[in-house]
């Protein structure tokens, strides 16, 4: 379901289920691979990844139409995810391999620079045609990390952005083909491993410190 | 003064008294035709437009002057205006067929989306020229609205905005020739009126909840 | 290691010591300065300058290493720094003529517009090298200042931009030979000196409001 590799200073976690909805076991692999990279001192970066077509389509719908009533405690989980990743120590890189949707797309703007790949898959919030509105902690996340034009335009029409129409609106900051999207996260990661460490954790934590207070707060409005 | 038309699912809102200053009667006029828009369920978009030269040139300076004592609740009222149009229930665009200017600039800034005619007209705040200051309420709308530098270089040199010069500054999403600017704006409401509704609204005020906070909150500092 | 001249309407402070770091000599110098320019009443506009390769190197760190006890004051001043610039009542321009590092880098992005040496010098960011991070003025400043994907890149990466680099990150305005710096800052100064007052120092004072709230507020965590 999820691989964690270490290639020198560089993690590899790769989500390898699907479409990579964050099911709770999902989650739960999540949390302990990043409990794992968040113990590395010294030198590292990370590098997430999903297989196939899917880098992640989000939230698991099917198994909160069957859990209604732990709605708020998924959100909170998802959100402590999203907080997760802002807060480790270390550059980040999301090698976004095919479908970034919803959860998912989010997930990838946690990270500190994103790849995503050109011929194939879409970055889409599509919430506003599933009657969704986003919850603090997204709306935070999707305000401070996007610009102004691209988050009101992502969030309010639902547009699938590809991966040149995802650079142009600086959602993402490279492209790749398909097989050199890791490749490219990879190298990128290893060039930027020595900046590991808490000082890296500490200047991102205060830039997103009202998108980490809201996904640390209450889940529903 | 005002006349409102729907056309299928699209509201067009159009602006008739020369420059379509914010007088009371004027205010009155739109505050009723939103009320309209508003109680629309269902599928739905505006389209606001002016008449001749001008989209609106915003406050009513004139009437101001001989009513000095009712200044904040003008303010209040005009302030209200820009809080329904961000808080309506459907996609919205402004068509810019003319002068934009102040008040009628930060109108135009409320719709989800700008189409602004090519061959004449501007956009801009001339306030800085006028020794005016922006109340809290269109400080907050200017600074969530407008790219960082584009809010600095507007409010700060009142710089006047070719329909080509504010798409570069991501102030307008769309530019089209002097008879094109109506009927592009409509056939984008078309295309998006399946999207009116609640979410866009919940999507929309919690985007912008600072911005509707100091519109609603006082009008003055 | 200050000159202040005055020329029409137009102050140029040019700061000459080196790499104009921000000694408690420095500081009082520009402290100085910037009272006399402050209570210019009517039109007027600032430039300031550095001299041979750098505009400014920022934090006094031999200095600071000799009087660590001193380190909050020593920064609250830097930040009164800032924050005077700010706040000055007539349009700012920094002509960065070399390099522009850490709080020197900041400085400059405290006024209007930034015109920029192509052929030599970088704007930079370095703290994170260094194990620094930055003070809740200076994050608000860089948060509010800087384009957000650039102010990620910037303080996160500590890349370091040449002019044109810059000017696409969105962190100056205008680029110019070495020879043209101070001419091209010193003649759009010249084209806006008739906005100096009250005014702008009110517009700006309200969109950079959380800036200075940071600036005037504790200088450490």
């Amino acid at each position: 379901m999820i691989d964690l590799q270490r290639d020198g200073d560089v993690y590899v976690l790769r989500f390898d289920e699907g479409e990579n909805r964050f099911s709770p076991g999902f989650l739960g692999a999540v949390e302990e691979a990043l409990d794992t990279v968040a113990e590395s001192d010294g030198p590292g970066a990370l590098v997430t990844v999903g297989t196939g077509k899917f880098y992640s389509n989000g939230l698991d719908l099917e198994w909160l139409g069957a859990n209604q009533d732990r709605f708020e405690e998924y959100l909170k989980r998802v959100h402590g995810m999203f907080a997760r990743v802002l807060e480790l120590p270390m550059p980040t890189f999301a090698a976004v391999n095919g479908h970034a949707f919803a959860g998912g797309a989010m997930l990838a703007l946690c990270h500190d620079t994103v790849v995503m790949r050109t011929d194939r898959g879409y970055f889409c919030l599509p919430e506003v045609d599933l009657g969704m509105s986003f919850t603090p902690g997204m709306n935070a996340l999707l305000k401070e990390r996007l610009p102004r034009a691209t988050a009101h335009e992502a969030m309010l029409t639902g547009r699938r952005y590809t991966a040149e129409q995802a650079r142009e609106a600086g959602i993402v900051q490279r492209t790749a083909a398909e097989d050199e999207v890791l490749p490219a996260a990879v190298e990128l990661a290893a060039a930027s491993a020595g900046r590991g460490g808490g000082t890296v954790a500490r200047i991102r934590a205060d830039l997103y410190r009202p998108v980490l207070d809201a996904l640390h707060g209450p889940a529903l409005p």
